[in-house]
């Protein structure tokens, strides 16, 4: 990355080309080891379940996105990583629990059996608990900062995402929305109703994840901790509107799961509500506006710029 | 509590009876206002299947383990109400997880309906999930201590105690001993195996909860904890050879769920290891362990130890 600096759009794209090439295999590495330690004879086979859930491959966007976002504050190194093995621990726990017969019911999660499939539903409850659970003592590692009141900061953060009021909140109104638990419990199926889902469910722990560079320096940093949190919830929307879109465009060999199955479910989706190409403006739209709220760091939020670039033609 | 302080049996139940006789629903109230904290739009159902699993009654044992631990150890407050409460989300998640009908599928819970027959097996799901994750956001709280370091040292030992190598490992120990994955993952059935259960299964949170009061000192304390972690183990021993006198005593009614369980699911338990007259004596041993290290607190343990000898007697 010798030379001239001026951010074209092929040079954008380097760090997040880096992790796509390297990085995220590495992190990978680093993930299975922080999920082997510690002492303890561990059930074998919860073990096994747990390293199923959460090595089956995948993107690694919010890691990527806390180790970017520290970057740009200045923190490199086993801190970031922590804070990103920690989240994706969350992360699968949910896609774990999200798959059981009865949440969504999914056999096949990125081209492989989901947990109770290859093995059973106790062990699938039991493995997402347990993920979820360990999240929390990576986050307090000392690892994380040498500060403890970053340590806690990061712990309580962690805790609003994925709760009642973030992630679990946005899956139990997705289910209600389905229809799940009849008329009476379904919430308003408009563009307002399926913004409150997306901006729990999937949108809190990305905005989370871009927040962790801000909440990782010592003193935090308000004012940057606003910015990415505005592109943290741009990204979160836009991912969720070509996520619909990929579903809308339907084509199960590259989605790597069941597709088609929003709109069968009569929930409202973007598409639904603002037909393929209104969603397309819409993501246009959202995509813009997460450059902007990344328009204050310049050059070095290219990494996170080239998520957004990434995003909007991604085809699974 | 005037007058002479020579610890008689009738003086030394007296915190404990404070608590049976009010303080347990005082401190449900308690948890209730935390559970209803914070901002957010909530999804009606789910808060209502967290409230369904978390003040459904019970002794609150743990609780009470908690803030007697903090009294010795000079600490009352909130800190120790906030503590407390943590870990009672921390149980009730565990039981709803436990109650599912992948696990052990159980109709009832205290007399009532479990959370997935109340509601369903999906808000059951993410209302065990929600709790977990709340407890942590409960004991990162600031009310519990002033301390950062403080807080972080409750939350990794909560974590400790909850996961792969506490509780959720012991549940799967459990299933695997049931011979639910097969001969090939059934674990050692003797006593030792019984034992590794027993630690983590229950264990481990009432352990937690002893060793609370220890924890909750700025500076910690090496041999308070050590004593109080000692206190815990027998407490937890004592508990679950009582629960398996009770359930082979057998009364459905006294006991509140179905009883008799273990013992045609062909589990090895202490009654089928030591038989009744064995697994007596066993409590009259253990029970005096548990008595003999609370001795170097003297007359301040006597609410510990009102515990273990109600506990030795119990019929539910």
């Amino acid at each position: 990355m010798a030379g001239n600096s001026d951010s074209g759009q092929g040079e954008e794209e380097t760090a997040l080309d880096l992790w796509v090439a390297g990085g995220a295999r590495a992190f990978d590495s680093r993930l299975e080891t922080l999920l082997l330690e510690g002492a303890g004879l561990r059930p074998p086979r919860l073990v096994a379940a747990m390293r199923h859930a959460v090595l089956a491959g995948g993107k690694r966007l919010r890691p990527f996105l806390v180790i970017e976002s520290a970057r740009m504050a200045g923190i490199v190194g086993e801190g970031p990583l922590q804070v990103a093995a920690a989240l994706e621990c969350v992360h699968c726990y949910s896609l774990v629990h999200d798959d059981l017969p009865a949440m969504d019911n999914d056999d096949m999660r990125r081209g492989q059996p989901t947990v109770h499939r290859a093995y059973d539903e106790a062990t699938a409850i039991l493995a997402g608990d347990a993920l979820l659970t360990i999240a929390f003592t990576m986050m307090a590692d000392h690892r994380v900062s040498p500060s403890a009141a970053v340590r806690l900061r990061l712990v309580t953060a962690l805790a609003e995402a994925s709760g009642v009021d973030g992630m679990v909140g946005g899956q139990m109104l997705d289910l209600a929305a389905e229809g799940r638990f009849g008329a009476k419990e379904q919430p308003e199926q408009g563009i307002a109703g399926v913004l409150a889902i997306q901006s729990r469910k999937t949108g809190a722990l990305i905005r989370f994840a871009a927040e962790a560079g801000a909440l990782l320096l010592p003193r935090g940093d308000a004012k940057r901790r606003g910015a990415l949190r505005r592109y943290g919830e741009a990204l979160g929307l836009a991912f969720q509107i070509r996520d619909d879109l990929i579903d809308h465009e339907g084509d199960s060999l590259t989605a790597g799961k069941a597709t088609g199955k929003d709109t069968t479910a009569g929930k409202a989706t973007f598409i639904s509500l603002l037909g393929a190409d209104g969603a397309r403006r819409q993501l246009d739209a959202v995509t813009a506006a997460g450059l902007e709220a990344l328009a204050p760091f310049g050059a070095e939020a290219r990494g996170l710029a080239a998520v957004l670039h990434f995003n909007r033609t991604r085809q699974s």
